[in-house]
């Protein structure tokens, strides 16, 4: 059983998988630098909300592991420094704050020692990775009864192990029904810029063995109105209070276009990417990213020069459009406010479906 | 005033601009050569909807002209045969067959002499040309005047002077309204894959000097969300009987985005577009190209050694998404079967405004 993982601690530093290398090369980022760390997060080398909260954590901790401080004070202002350097790499993802919040509260909470801090950071770190691995594969056995056999889904980005700390969160769903032999078949938006449908969904579905089509993104309706799509399922980077949704842009479209043709949409998340302190998604900070993304395609333009553009990273999906989102302690359904708040509140074990 | 022009006629042959070369450089394709024509057609050297009728009108003119036949007869099955091979190139936009059966039928009124028949054939393609440049600029004259000032539009693919005889259909309303001064913003859908709206409506509209941002297509329904589209043009490639209108893939999309925003969304094209013969766009037949374009940038593979892909080229929005169709005869409203039949009707002289 093939378990992508895009970062693996190796007891005194990190190895991350170099997603902007990838479907060309695959080539690792060897590093005990936070700041490389950070610059990996910035430049999309290793990206999806889970991953990136992963990262930063084993950041903080590789941060505490290599400092040689005069005493505690300094380790928890060297700790909360490099913190402010991560949370300053990509604002959208809750995940990346709440895994650095997390582990810095581990920090305060470990025997006021700098040896103890940094043993307590790693151990945090690692929990929260594993925690993720285990919430992705609980994801994907409720989502996976979510899919009929001979489901067609349409995707959109990569939210696979890649994204995650394996087996992924939309894209576990969907090689969980896989595995359980449901003929799943995948129509795979490229995801425009950066193209991570084609270069790595499509990518992690070879390595998985199941059939797909990439699409251009705006080609996704036409499949629909052809009755060609029975489930969108897509990932998350935050959801609101309300479950207003912010993901890769595209999604709200996606959502949209689900709702005019009566395809059910799926968000499939862990309860880190809920952000209860949101009441809805306009408080959801939208990334803008360089417009070079979208005016160059690998370091060569591909519109006149000195065009402008415009490059949102993300969209925000109203709560009104999802028909249910997919988390580690059950599937939450409209109302979606309701719903995820009784799911957050829930003890983190074995999860039920909530209806 | 720029007026940009995709094919002239040079006497005994034609120069076309090769619009695969653009933004990076401005060449052309001068010949006589009937199959170079459709090549060039084929690889979208010369693409949209209009344009391409053009184009196969002077093939058949050229066709006739070089020919050294033995009689009558032997010229008129010469030119069944080019039309055959241009009827094949492309077979979504009703221009390149309404162009030809046009032509066709002019060779068989002219007088029963070959020099008469290629004559006849050079003036007939020269009038298409010309009453398209007509029809492109009362288009845009009617269609400015739905364009509110300040109006920021959101089009997509190309449909300027390149996809025209000039001036444009839905970008020649935009270049109209901006030559009117009401101060036209633009969001250009990139509009994957072959870019048409980075590559070559970015390149028109810095000739006009319109303020403009690409944008990847995707994120077209979070600046609807946002307010900030105020009004959707498109052109056309074949626009059925009741109005469902055949467009660039990813046109379908934003018709469903724009009715959800409360959005205007204006299709803007000639009559020569409009098919009475098919009851319903279920009838259009939607050209499938090469999953390459998909899987490949300028060469450069993007997805994984064997990614399947699908690539329509098109797609249908049905009637019902319309607002309103912008032609040369007239603006046609809902119900627009009705409306479409009456604008056909009319005798193709200054047009009125049917509300």
């Amino acid at each position: 059983m093939t378990e992508i993982c895009p970062i693996e601690w190796l007891g005194d530093r990190v190895r991350m998988l170099d997603q902007t290398r990838l479907p060309d090369e695959v080539c690792f980022i060897e590093t005990a630098d936070p700041e490389r760390i950070a610059a990996a997060i910035r430049t999309l080398a290793i990206r999806g909300a889970p991953a990136i909260g992963i990262a930063a954590g084993f950041a903080l901790a590789l941060q505490a592991l290599h400092s040689r401080p005069a005493n505690v004070e300094q380790v928890l202002e060297e700790l909360e420094a490099c913190a402010q350097m991560l949370r300053a790499t990509r604002p959208t993802a809750v995940n990346l704050f709440w895994a650095i919040d997390r582990v810095l509260a581990a920090a305060r909470n470990a025997q006021p020692d700098p040896n103890e801090i940094s043993a307590a950071l790693i151990a945090e770190a690692l929990a929260i990775q594993r925690e993720d691995l285990a919430a992705c594969r609980r994801i994907g056995d409720l989502g996976a009864a979510l899919l009929p056999d001979g489901c067609r889904v349409l995707t959109h980005c990569n939210t696979g192990g890649l994204a995650t700390a394996g087996h992924g969160t939309a894209l576990g769903v969907i090689v969980s029904a896989h595995r359980e032999g449901k003929g799943i078949s995948v129509r795979v938006n490229e995801t425009r810029p950066l193209l991570q449908g084609s270069r790595l969904t499509a990518w992690e579905l070879n390595q998985h063995g199941i059939p797909y089509a990439i699409i251009c993104d705006s080609a996704a309706a036409h499949f629909m109105h052809q009755a060609m799509v029975d489930v969108v399922i897509v990932g998350a980077d935050r959801i609101a209070a309300n479950g207003d949704t912010a993901n890769k842009v595209g999604t709200y479209s996606l959502a949209v276009l689900a709702k005019e043709h009566a395809v059910p949409f799926y968000v499939a998340a862990p309860c880190s990417t809920i952000d209860l302190a949101l009441p809805t998604g306009k408080q959801i900070p939208i990334e803008e990213r360089d417009p070079q993304e979208v005016l160059c395609f690998r370091g060569r333009p591909v519109a006149p020069e000195g065009s402008m553009a415009a490059n949102p990273a993300f969209d925000v999906t109203p709560a009104r459009f999802i028909t249910a989102i997919i988390t580690e302690r059950g599937i939450a359904r409209p109302p979606l406010g309701q719903s995820l708040k009784q799911i957050c509140a829930r003890h983190p074990g074995p999860a039920n479906t909530m209806e």
